[in-house]
């Protein structure tokens, strides 16, 4: 098993330039980000000479930036040491070879401003934060969002990722979102994985495209391409095929639509066996048959998916040769 | 403003034994339970002197215990480092008055024992927790729901109560509760605060009542006359009125239910007021104006009720003349 980043270097991959952790309105982060998954050994321990084996292959997927604790990194399991060490391993690992986006969602305004300086203070990109929320029935009014997003950029000088998604309680609008990037101008990047997302997408480029710098997929890529042609310009996808994704991105952010297409309907049966059998298991799963990491255990009460489950997603993903099973071999 | 407990003692109070904070399946924790607010300064800082100030109203107030850390506590707006500081500072200051219950819910299984097991350490006479959930979405098995209590009870000794409350997004159907006391000793209490919840405290109680020592009535006291009529032994209420509630249970429990009914009849336009107009708020509202607490703010983004409901609930509260009006002046 290979622990460098070099040795594995994709065809399509090339030199980056140094100043990648600064992203400007004028040079934004764009492209495939994927949630860096947070590994964790047999007893639920976390694995951190893991975490960096995955980063490395993350590198060699050629990915435009990773994503540290968000829900695929199982953040909802985590102490907020644990969050920390994450946070910390993810930026010391990747070392500026790609920009990092850390998670800092928390109900209270006040602790995600806190979470959010840490991030930047830690070398942070970017932030990417929920509307705040707690549980079923925990939600906040539109001026409510408006204001904790204010809190929390009043903190920090990084651009912010607000995440629209159906795990939270209180809903993002169309309209709330366009008032939030007008009212909080830090609000730069906005992933967007709620049903329909391809037209709120839309909605949004065309109300607020000159703020909104970074329209994003999410949902482990599986409306790409409809959210693609709404105007998205990045996708957030888990660790599984980031590669694979990021060269549809590519095509089609470069015009290359018909390319995109073919490569889109070439892997939407993985991706949709992830989105709907697996969820965040499918990246663990197939980063351990591939020998990147040790376990692909997830927290209790997140269990494993069924044998049959798991036999199925494995032996559709070689049909695939993707990275993510050659690169640890 | 008085910050100890003999000056105010109500005229049914008396001594109370010494080994109040053991609780045996023969000696179960009965009666009032308010649930303790986190007090805080104008500026969201923890407000610590003033939550002892509200411990020493909640003895004179013959509580029969207290519950730290619940969603009444605002717990989701709290670093872990407050939650450690307002459990510690909740244990030394009762310091056996009245047993503590801790709230310890965690979506990990394996940190809701370990926050299980901290809070037995501190002195906890019962920790007290939801089933394992995440925001709107991420719900749990009811295998899962039994499989993380017993990793709960593993760590600790002594009894646990169950939430079952609508914030949950996994639900707990009757059934599943009744499995989880049959199948988790240590679960001894639950708190049922969802629609229907006499029905379904009559239905536990039914299935169950010889394991299930503590039966609780929830949700301010709303429908404590139905929960205690189906067999609810204890109402875990706010801090508003828990003196006023606890006569109530009191009564019922002695048998002389007219004057339970009396009792309950006549303050359910207040707890109502609190219920659907005000939620936590109320309670610090009432503690504000009876000099109890210097701030009755809590943290963004849940912001104040609005001037004319905060009137509307001084007004309607100072018919009562109730403790909590008059216990710091």
């Amino acid at each position: 098993m290979s622990t460098t980043s070099s040795e594995h270097a994709t065809p399509d991959s090339g030199p980056r330039p140094d100043d990648e952790r600064t992203l400007t309105p004028s040079s934004p982060l764009t492209g495939v980000v994927p949630v860096v998954p947070t590994i964790f050994h047999d007893n639920e321990d976390l694995d951190l000479p893991g975490l960096r084996r995955v980063l490395d292959y993350l590198v060699d997927a050629r990915v435009d930036g990773v994503c540290a604790l968000a829900n695929y990194s199982e953040q909802f399991s985590l102490t907020e040491a644990e969050r920390d060490q994450v946070a910390a391993t993810v930026l010391e690992h990747t070392a500026g070879r790609v920009p990092v986006v850390v998670t800092t969602s928390h109900y209270s305004a006040r602790i995600a401003a806190q979470r959010s300086r840490a991030a930047q203070d830690m070398g942070a990109a970017m932030v990417m934060l929920m509307p705040p929320f707690f549980g079923a029935t925990l939600s906040v009014s539109a001026q409510g969002v408006i204001d904790y997003f204010r809190t929390v950029a009043d903190a920090i000088d990084i651009p912010i990722m607000v995440q629209d998604a159906p795990m939270s309680s209180t809903p993002l609008p169309a309209g709330l979102l366009i008032d939030l990037v007008r009212q909080v101008p830090q609000v730069r990047y906005a992933k967007i994985e709620v049903p329909f997302a391809a037209d709120k997408l839309a909605t949004l480029v065309d109300a607020v495209g000159d703020q909104l710098v970074g329209p994003f997929d999410g949902e482990e890529s599986v409306t790409l391409l409809p959210d693609l042609d709404a105007g998205a310009v990045g996708t957030m996808c888990s660790s599984m095929v980031p590669g694979e994704l990021g060269r549809i991105v590519r095509d089609h952010l470069a015009g290359r639509r018909d390319e995109a297409v073919a490569g889109y309907e070439r892997l939407l049966p993985l991706i949709h066996f992830e989105n709907r059998q697996c969820g965040l298991r499918a990246q663990k799963i197939l980063m351990a048959e591939g020998g990147i990491i040790g376990s692909e255990r997830t927290r209790a009460p997140l269990g494993p998916v069924s044998p049959r489950t798991r036999a199925g997603l494995v032996e559709l993903a070689k049909r695939y040769d993707p990275l993510v099973l050659n690169w640890g071999r």
